[in-house]
């Protein structure tokens, strides 16, 4: 479900507030994504979504068929935005080690700027039916990561005495944990980026 | 919560297969553990617990009286334990900087060897009640972390242009990520525990 089903005007719903179904669509979305970070996926029920929105429950059937439905686009907008970014990065100028610490910093800076959908996603993921995990799982994000680095090693730039893999798990960890701690009046985001990319990258470098 | 109401035996319950007090409460715990981590606290319920225990759901209240009992005796049973791992280390021989190694070390191997209950403490932290979420952050595992970090930089071993709470927060999340990730075959518990520790103090080091 990646689009509306129908336009929400030629359906002509009970609700008194009119929306074009792009923006409602975005509005489900939006509104789903605050309540299953704030209070869970399971303990959130379509009703509420509904309630929040100020529409009746009947109306999201126009846009989805069940709730996993709606944690499922919440994920994957979230995911397909980071797999894009961390491609360009990829496939940008400079060392492997450069593109390396661009890819963490703007992972952090992705994060946190989008930190409602990313905390669905980061908290809630295994919670997604198994067929539309393992979709989602098999684009690979922590592969395209795992390549940066290794690339990294084979340049001489860091060193090659622990795994790409293990390396890797332990950057995207520190990156990733910031969603159960960050708090706006913490440190900056841009501060953040710069400090975690900077001890993973520091502390995988050759002597 | 800390102690079951009253012993097993001496009420006589209508199961078949009797235990002492102590034990049933232990398996209580772990059953509640097991399935929280399974399947998330919002999504099990006490008569799952029941069914799982092989017992009688009104039996579990000779033991706790909501489910939210259960919850915090599994949270701070790990807590517990983490705090005084962290203590004895933090007050071993030995310069800062290589009390906050073995403490970081310390920690993964903790989490590792206790993952069913330390995900449930990472990953359902939030949905204690607001009382009990407040007693335990009051415990402060993270500042006796960060008191490390600091005096390593007092003592110069490690870099001052990154504060200590933030240095914190990323090997901790480097280290608590692993719940989400570990399973038996991948590198052992001592190799990650060693590797992640090094990147870190490495990241951290003056050059």
């Amino acid at each position: 479900v990646t689009e509306p089903r129908t336009a929400w005007r030629e359906r002509g719903s009970r609700e008194t507030e009119r929306k074009p179904a792009g923006e409602r669509w975005a509005d489900i979305l939006e509104v789903s994504a605050r309540l299953f970070a704030k209070q869970g996926y399971t303990a959130t029920s379509l009703q509420h979504i509904a309630d929040e929105l100020g529409i009746l429950k009947g109306s999201l059937y126009y846009y989805i068929t069940t709730k996993d439905d709606l944690l499922y686009e919440v994920i994957r907008g979230a995911y397909l935005v980071g797999i894009a970014r961390v491609d360009e990065i990829a496939a940008s100028e400079g060392t492997a080690v450069e593109r390396l610490r661009r890819a963490i910093e703007g992972h952090i800076l992705h994060l946190i700027e989008t930190i409602t959908a990313t905390t669905v996603f980061l908290h809630e993921f295994d919670r997604l039916s198994d067929a539309r995990r393992e979709e989602l799982a098999a684009l690979d994000y922590t592969g395209r990561l795992v390549k940066l680095v290794a690339a990294a090693q084979e340049e001489g730039s860091l060193r090659a005495d622990i795994s790409a893999t293990l390396a890797t798990m332990s950057a995207l960890g520190s990156a990733n944990w910031i969603y159960r701690w960050y708090h706006e009046g913490a440190a900056t985001p841009q501060q953040i980026a710069r400090d975690f990319a900077d001890i993973f990258i520091r502390g995988m470098s050759v002597p």
